[in-house]
């Protein structure tokens, strides 16, 4: 068992260094809910219709800014009120994945500024840690918080093996004040406990979930492997299983937080496509991920 | 020496069957021009203006449209007016990096509807096969090429190895249709010849630029590989070596382009960071990179 998916969201909130990170670990305390929404959709009127009958529901709502067809930093605006009112962290997915300097003006600049009102939002690895320093140089000041792609849902995707142990190393590298967890479809950081002579020996080698195996002596990160919490994220979750035409492949809530150790569901699909029922579908996601965490915590 | 690399432009323009390759290839003959700028900037009024000084200079402008803080439609039909009347192909390096349903939107809806205006784009194979089925759906019907990102030029990046080869594998089992290249540091793309017997084995192996090792017999392959024509645009290119803060690495023109083999190089803050001195600077590049094109064909 991973020590990370024996402690409850409410202990975890009060170790975590990153404000979003906190902020998002009592919410879900607070709520019962792992469940985040993605919304999909390309109006304005949309996202804020779905947002506003699901909001109570999740502890995040995930956004694609930039197939909004009539965005505006009001609109914006008003996410961040509901996200107050409604209590959920914004969290946009812009998969940034260019080289520091471009992200770092794609992150801040343009007509969506996405840092000035995402709580969160996430990387690819791929271009190497400049693209960490550079939306940290942005982020971290303002509190934000980033997830790494450690994996990815859809059919044959090369987010695997050693590319997702290298994922984990980077964020390792990179401290924990900015990088807070991963999108991922298994609990990618160390899947096996520590033990006392691993820890001597300075080396945790992961096995269980396939992907992560991890030198823990590597390069920057020779810390307590106990005190690492790292948020994961997954999506690609319905509540039957199956896929969608463009390789996208679904698992259940049970198979990613009970199985998978996993902390947070993403769906999309599965709850905005139900038009008119997005309230109740969204009440049966979250039940059905919170008894998931619920009994990962009495194993 | 690469098949590819000592056919003339114009040769490889009279034979390749997407409209947006075959116009690049026919404007870098035409213009005598193998010369990218990136306008990096963030207002509408900079990129317009370093477009107006360096547009005849170059076969293709590149956009980063989410960096610029005020992006218009009008902006783009514009820009789109400028690519017609000084002769280059407008590529948005928007590096789509989401699954099918997600890109499909993203390239062709929000604020900046990029399958409108722009004539290339590029993506990352990390999500899978999906990623090119979903912008394809899209891009095609208009006559768009889409390039794919085989290798990167920031530091300790994760696109090589195995990963370069997959991206190559990805492009040959898309296609020639919609895929027409790759951003890469290399000629990617089988850089041995072919010989008779491999070709009678239907085996490939490549090698000499270190990364691409390519089973040409593989998964919906199977073609001539003589027929084979993909674009390499190579970016991090400056007149003298170095790098940035934020992990980026620079090569010459000479060494893109003779001793790598690609076709066209991409250069941004060293042409437009040169306040009132862009079309010289500009000029400097085109020239640098023609003349390792010519000597390239002589050997």
């Amino acid at each position: 068992m991973h020590p990370t998916t024996i402690k409850t969201y409410a202990e975890r909130a009060k170790l975590h260094p990153n404000p979003t990170a906190r902020r998002l670990l009592e919410i879900m305390e607070r709520k019962k809910s792992n469940l985040a929404v993605s919304v999909d959709v390309t109006t304005v009127k949309e996202v804020l219709d779905i947002v506003r009958s699901v909001g109570t529901k999740v502890c995040c709502v995930k956004t694609h800014c930039d197939i909004i067809q009539d965005f505006t930093l009001d609109f914006a605006k008003e996410l961040v009120r509901l996200s107050q009112q409604m209590d959920f962290i914004i969290f946009e997915d812009r998969k940034f994945a260019d080289i520091g300097n471009t992200v770092t003006l794609q992150y801040s600049a343009g007509l969506h500024r996405i840092s000035s009102w995402a709580d969160l939002t996430n990387a690819h690895p791929l271009p190497g840690p400049g693209i960490i320093s550079g939306l940290s140089s942005v982020g971290q000041p303002l509190g934000r918080g980033l997830l790494l792609l450690a994996e990815m849902s859809s059919k044959d995707n090369l987010a695997t093996g050693q590319y997702t142990t290298e994922a984990v190393q980077m964020a390792r590298q990179a401290g924990r004040g900015f990088v807070v967890g991963f999108i991922a479809m298994n609990r990618v950081d160390i899947p096996s406990p520590v033990s006392k002579i691993q820890k001597v020996n300075g080396m945790v080698n992961g096995h269980g979930h396939g992907n992560a195996s991890v030198n823990g002596n590597g390069n920057g990160y020779g810390g307590d492997k106990e005190m690492e919490d790292y948020l994961i994220l997954t999506p690609g979750v319905q509540l039957s299983k199956g896929g969608d035409t463009l390789g996208q492949q679904y698992r259940t809530p049970h198979q990613v937080i009970f199985d998978s150790g996993c902390d947070v569901i993403i769906v999309g699909r599965g709850i905005y496509a139900v038009k008119g029922k997005e309230a109740e579908v969204a009440e049966e996601y979250r039940k059905a991920a919170w008894e998931a965490y619920e009994r990962r915590l009495r194993c």
